[in-house]
């Protein structure tokens, strides 16, 4: 069978699927998730040896320390997915939740009801774990998923796959319900991009060359993740012993993150009074700074001067680029020109200005008084996520089950028709 | 200045404009809507005028009667459309719409305010109204918008453009908050359709052609309205007085429409009974009937034998396939493998039938006892609509100005870092 052929068959089967997935009773899947939990740890040994095969190829093809990282399973990261699994399957279920029902002039009943999408694709490199959090949360919202993960992690995604199986099958759900694309052949991906009769929904993860390749080139609806170019600003009205702490937290608690600070903007009138106390603070922690002329002024033996090319870079590191500005709305400008609408925060006691820059911002999360690295599922009560969405359609923020999920409309009448 | 450049000072323009119409007042946004609706019924003489060019043109071209129809604008139609504008100005504002504000553990207060999606671009056919109702829709919710009309629209569409100028300028808006391609070239469309990173949302409006060849090329994401193959099902505890009156109204009220039905299934329980008087009532209207072999056999003299072809089919004419079948099951697999997810009713007084339909199809409107002519935003209770989404991403079925925006996630906090 030709690759293209093989695509669209999986496409076919996982539309089927969809049909009985949209109705199946919340018993079912998550019967289906304790099962797949339990797999998990049953089935430890297997997951492990074809993981081993992976990580045999990965030392022959000397891939990069953090790519070896993200590929390793180890009995407690099995363990840590188990329990993610088991969290899905205690989360509500979105599906038939039904709203705003009113009554029309005319007595026809109207309102909406919430349905799966149909079918999702994740197309993602990698991390094997995606396997596993994708397939328990497409099957607890009611979708078929088609999942196409990292060549590097072929082996271990099929071993997944099998748990996957059994679990779907001991729940009585359709076996198609979840389905790994099993060749690692590059047009796999190419042809995936064109099941747009299947396909509801597309969700790239990983580096941004593949999410922009995946954009530029899917026929289907797409869900990107892209960079979070994200800003602290420390407004004159601050509190500064608080914007030390939020300015510093945002950027060190973790640095390889899409929600880590990459830019702090400091208002001029407390400039003089926070910098200093910040730059010493950035030396003891060996974070880099990188600032415009008024920043570079405080410490010029220290803090490189900043290019253009600086307020665009979301470093994933510790560096960070700071700049002085003239006023809040100066801030919230460079925010717009140079952020990615991911996640800002502005540190202010005044009550104006923190209004002005929760309604001004357009991130997918807009914070005042707290730092940045609150913008996640699990911090904001989604429960799992599927990843933090900057497209403004859709879904913005971080994707929870309901952002699986859409609704339709329903009518229920007594004869109506239309004069 | 090369077409590409032309369309990217578009996008650039427009989102300068959207950064502050994302917060101007609902006052001014309704200000605009109230003078465009005055210059409207003051500027009659040339957009008339404007409008004769056109169909000039058209006349030159030998363009469809139906197209000419489409392009003509009269004193009625402008009056018409003046008033739609006003009807815009009343609806509800959504934006800065707060919801679901809750307390975290750590006393975080989260939850999502509605913003404007940004920049909106319409690509559509030979209907001028469109430029109005698309410039008032997405003023009112915020939004910048690119608006490129039909070659034989272009003197129409450029004298609306100039009352839209005017009402931006008496309402202090930013004068690129609506924009006009002024060039027919086709190129203009195929570098709109490259930008991603200005333009959030693309709604193609016109032919089935039209909105492939979108679907296709566009790296931005596409809201589309495909085709409407519309079924109605009449069960075995059908009330048939109700199912013929139903069954009638949903084909023939109005057949150019996508809401209008295409499809007729009919329980066998109720064939006997039934389908002779619907034949009778669709000769006296004179409606072409094409069927199944079950249905042929009551009239074969004047039911045409439906080919597979048919059940596929969105006539959009005084044509209508019918079929018989042995269960409600029977339909809903039909309507899984022939509907376009757009619009179905089921006709039935059975408690249980009725809500197995509700929940098992997943179209933009499943009705119960109604016509599937209600699949509509002012007979839903939406107001004005820009047109019926059948893509299950953001908003199925009738779009109005909620659809035009989405949430993003705000944090009040209190000093608030990450563990």
């Amino acid at each position: 069978m030709s690759i293209r052929d093989y695509i669209k068959g999986l496409g076919r089967q996982a539309k089927g699927a969809a049909v009985t997935l949209a109705t199946v009773s919340s018993t079912a899947k998550n019967d289906m998730l304790t099962e797949l939990a339990r797999l998990l740890r049953a089935g430890q040994a297997d997951v492990l040896t074809a993981n081993g095969q992976d990580l045999e190829e990965a030392e022959k093809q000397q891939l990069s320390q953090a790519m070896v990282d993200r590929l390793t399973l180890t009995p407690q990261r099995l363990e840590a997915l188990a329990a993610a699994v088991e969290e899905v399957r205690t989360l509500p279920d979105p599906v038939g939740e039904v709203a705003g029902m009113t009554l029309r002039p005319n007595g026809l009943q109207v309102g909406k009801m919430r349905i799966p999408l149909g079918v999702v694709a994740f197309i993602y490199e990698s991390r094997p774990n995606v396997t596993i959090d994708a397939a328990a949360l497409c099957v607890k919202s009611g979708n078929a998923v088609i999942l196409r993960g990292g060549k590097e992690a072929i082996h271990s995604n099929l071993a997944f796959m099998r748990l996957i199986k059994g679990s779907l099958t001991s729940a009585g759900l359709p076996e198609h319900a979840v389905q790994v694309v099993d060749t690692i052949d590059r047009r796999a991906v190419e042809e995936l991009l064109k099941l747009d009769d299947d396909v509801n929904l597309l969700i790239p993860r990983g580096g941004e060359g593949l999410i922009r390749y995946v954009a530029e080139h899917s026929r289907i609806p797409v869900i990107k993740h892209y960079k979070g170019v994200c800003h602290v600003y420390v407004d004159q009205d601050a509190d500064l012993d608080m914007a030390l702490a939020i300015a510093l937290n945002s950027k060190v608690q973790r640095t390889g993150v899409c929600n880590a600070e990459e830019t702090l903007l400091v208002h001029a009138a407390v400039a003089e009074t926070f910098l200093p106390r910040f730059i010493a603070a950035s030396k003891e922690q060996g974070l880099e700074l990188r600032g415009d002329p008024r920043t570079v002024a405080f410490d010029p033996a220290t803090i490189i001067p900043a290019t253009e090319e600086d307020w665009h870079t979301e470093y994933l590191d510790m560096i960070l680029s700071v700049k002085v500005v003239d006023s809040a709305a100066e801030a919230m400008a460079h925010i717009h020109t140079y952020g990615s609408e991911h996640t800002d925060s502005i540190v202010t006691e005044n009550y104006t200005t923190a209004h002005a820059f929760i309604r001004g911002v357009q991130s997918s999360l807009v914070l005042v008084n707290a730092s940045t690295r609150f913008n996640d599922g699990g911090e904001l009560g989604l429960g799992a996520e599927i990843g933090i969405s900057t497209t403004k359609l859709h879904s913005f923020g971080p994707m929870g089950l309901r952002d699986l999920t859409i609704e339709k409309n329903i009518a229920f009448g007594n004869g109506q028709i239309r004069e």
